[in-house]
């Protein structure tokens, strides 16, 4: 189905100019040459290419192909409908206007430089389907040098989304970020970033329990000090973590509140066995797609209180097409300069507030795709964090950052519309 | 007028997609979890993302700012307004979409390095706006190595443009390339590209003569061995043009026929006596913008019988835009490895036969930008070019060709339109 809808409509984006065009003396403005006006003025003062061009809304979705979905290394080629599909989303969702950049290099370092040298040509960068420990290492060393935000959805976004629904989960079972002993069942990008991510939020990393292919980490494993050498990061966390030395899986399950799988797709990744040695009214999210570590219905015949995961045929689905887009919408409204874990985290916040006003249960904790006002929200939040943490171009109040959100997302819905009537 | 303009459409280019999105059950499709039976069919089969991705009809507009129009070194976060105005005259003109990418990079290599690793996001690169001689390293390296097209608007466009205005001239006053004596007045990216272009159709480069900023080149000149080391091109050249030994400029112009100036704007730059050392009914192409190198009015007293320049509100405007529009046109409908000379020439070659189908004279050379059936006519022959030298990954007959050429262009401007419309 995906591929006929591909053939018939070849691919899935376009560039259109929205400046316009009604007669040929029309491009001596456009381009030569008057267009040198313009060019002088950024020449002058290079901030004035937000303004003067469309930088402003422009963001790269970067990729080298090396993690594509649950599909592994296919290459940069292979990437590109994933891609195209989420520059689609950029639009619809947060009216941003995203390019699809996959790209062929094989270092870490080349991935780093070719990214720098676009930083002129866009406002932002998503990083995507980056192999892991590399994507630590790109992640951090372009968020040093660009002096624009620079984003890996599958670190914090997952990571937002995941925060988000457990606010809200909290609240349901009666739990505090510092009491709770946390589970995260993978230990690949997304759990990787979740964990900084809950420690921010004010959860206790000696809370946390790291389990990988190998089983739960802790300090003196025996490669511990290969992960020193080839994944810091993982190492800073297992120095960090699993204060009970839990050294078997049982054991790292035994008493705790929440576990977060962000690993294989199940089903019985996850044992019944497993959640039922957890607290009473456990947190339960299994977010591996298609098919979650342990299916809903398994784990609430277990005893979670609980249950979401990364699909939309089941309640709770923890998805970072809730995140995204709310958040480079916010960014780029404000021109920040950098997209921080305390934006980030604005974000969750957002995101849980909208769903309890809406109506907290058991099965809505996380707002659902298509409740669009949780992206101007976001946007708003994500902004107004921007400019409290003095990292944005532009300050207005939260208020008309919502404003200007809201517009800008109708705004692009409305042309959407207008295409696909003539597309038919 | 133009920053005004910018600044009320904040920007001049958007993405759009082009797939429907009626409700949020598409997403499934157009994303996950669909998408990746789209990305299994291109990891088997890199070039199925000409088919199943926008990848077909997508060119990079790359420049690094090094020499943006006639302001130098501007860099390029400057250079992007004509990145983005060059987006429009794609879209408009040719149906292409370009997506504009000013660079920081600061060596050749480097920018080869990043345009390299882009080769999976596009169906073709055009380069624009480099300095020299790095540009025609950059291009020489590019074309190698990618198994795209690559073209430098600067150096084939321009030449592309001249060669199509110079077979009518010469018909109109009974001229033939073997004969012609050609003064090339400026050695930039345009005048070196010419001199190749204009010897694989015909022209001797004994013949030829380049001048530059210090006078004519000629095998002795004293700098000439410094080109060897420092810029091979302009060394080529030195050695095989100007048989005559010319060592002035009033030696250059003596009895030639054919001028073609690609230096810095006029008036005056070329005089008027130099005109009248030429042949009979010479033929004085002036191209500096937004002043000719001789104003057509003085040419003509000085004797000349044609003249030609790089303005719209003079006859005979010979304009890149005429050119790439329809090149990429051609090259992404036939899906081409390569863009070669002889697809160049083929380019110029139904330029000059589109004009002389609509009655030659000698303010009518070259068809106007406003006479837009030129587009597809140019990129079928560029096409059929393609098939026939073997460089095509689609093939089609001249007349599929333009039929599909057409259609898109007609396609784009239709929906220009309705996005005009709405914007208001």
């Amino acid at each position: 189905m995906s591929i006929e809808l591909v053939k018939k409509y070849e691919g899935k984006i376009e560039i259109y100019p929205k400046i316009p065009v009604r007669s040929y003396t029309d491009f001596s403005l456009i381009y030569t040459p008057g267009v040198a006006e313009v060019s002088r003025e950024i020449a002058k003062n290079k901030d004035k290419s937000f303004e003067l061009t469309s930088r402003w809304n422009s963001v790269a979705i970067v990729t080298d192909g090396t993690r594509v979905l649950g599909l592994g290394n296919i290459g940069p080629e292979a990437a590109m409908p994933v891609m195209e599909g989420k520059a689609v989303l950029f639009k619809y969702l947060g009216g941003v206007d995203a390019f699809p950049l996959p790209i062929n290099v094989r270092s870490a370092d080349d991935f780093v430089k070719v990214v720098k040298s676009m930083e002129p040509s866009f406002g932002g960068i998503n990083l995507e389907d980056i192999e892991s420990p590399k994507c630590f290492y790109i992640l951090e060393t372009l968020q040093q040098s660009l002096d624009i935000p620079v984003w890996h959805d599958d670190q914090q976004g997952t990571a937002a989304a995941i925060l988000a629904g457990l606010i809200n989960s909290m609240i349901l079972t009666n739990r505090t970020p510092e009491e709770s002993k946390v589970v995260l069942f993978g230990a690949g990008a997304a759990n990787i970033a979740t964990a900084r991510i809950l420690s921010s939020y004010g959860f206790k990393l000696g809370n946390m329990i790291i389990i990988d292919s190998k089983g739960p980490i802790y300090s003196e494993r025996e490669d511990v000090d290969h992960f020193m050498y080839h994944h810091r990061w993982k190492y800073d966390l297992a120095v960090k973590t699993n204060k009970f030395n839990a050294k078997e899986i049982e054991e790292a399950f035994k008493d705790a509140d929440i576990v977060i799988a962000a690993s294989s797709p199940g089903p019985d990744v996850i044992k019944k066995k497993w959640i039922s040695l957890m607290k009473s009214n456990p947190i339960v999210f299994a977010l591996a797609n298609p098919v979650p570590e342990i299916l809903p219905q398994d784990a609430i015949e277990a005893g979670a209180g609980i249950v979401a995961t990364g699909r939309s045929d089941f309640p709770n689905q923890v998805n970072n097409s809730l995140v995204f887009p709310g958040v480079f919408r916010g960014v780029l409204d404000s021109r920040a300069r950098k997209v921080t874990d305390e934006m980030t985290i604005a974000a969750s916040e957002t995101l849980a507030e909208y769903a309890r006003s809406k109506g907290l249960r058991k099965d809505y904790i996380i707002p659902r795709m298509d409740e669009w006002e949780v992206y101007y929200k976001v946007a708003s939040s994500v902004a107004t964090k921007a400019v409290e943490l003095g990292l944005a171009r532009i300050k207005m109040s939260k208020e008309e950052f919502e404003n200007i959100a809201k517009k800008r997302i109708l705004r692009s819905r409305k042309i959407m519309s207008l295409i696909d009537s003539d597309n038919e």
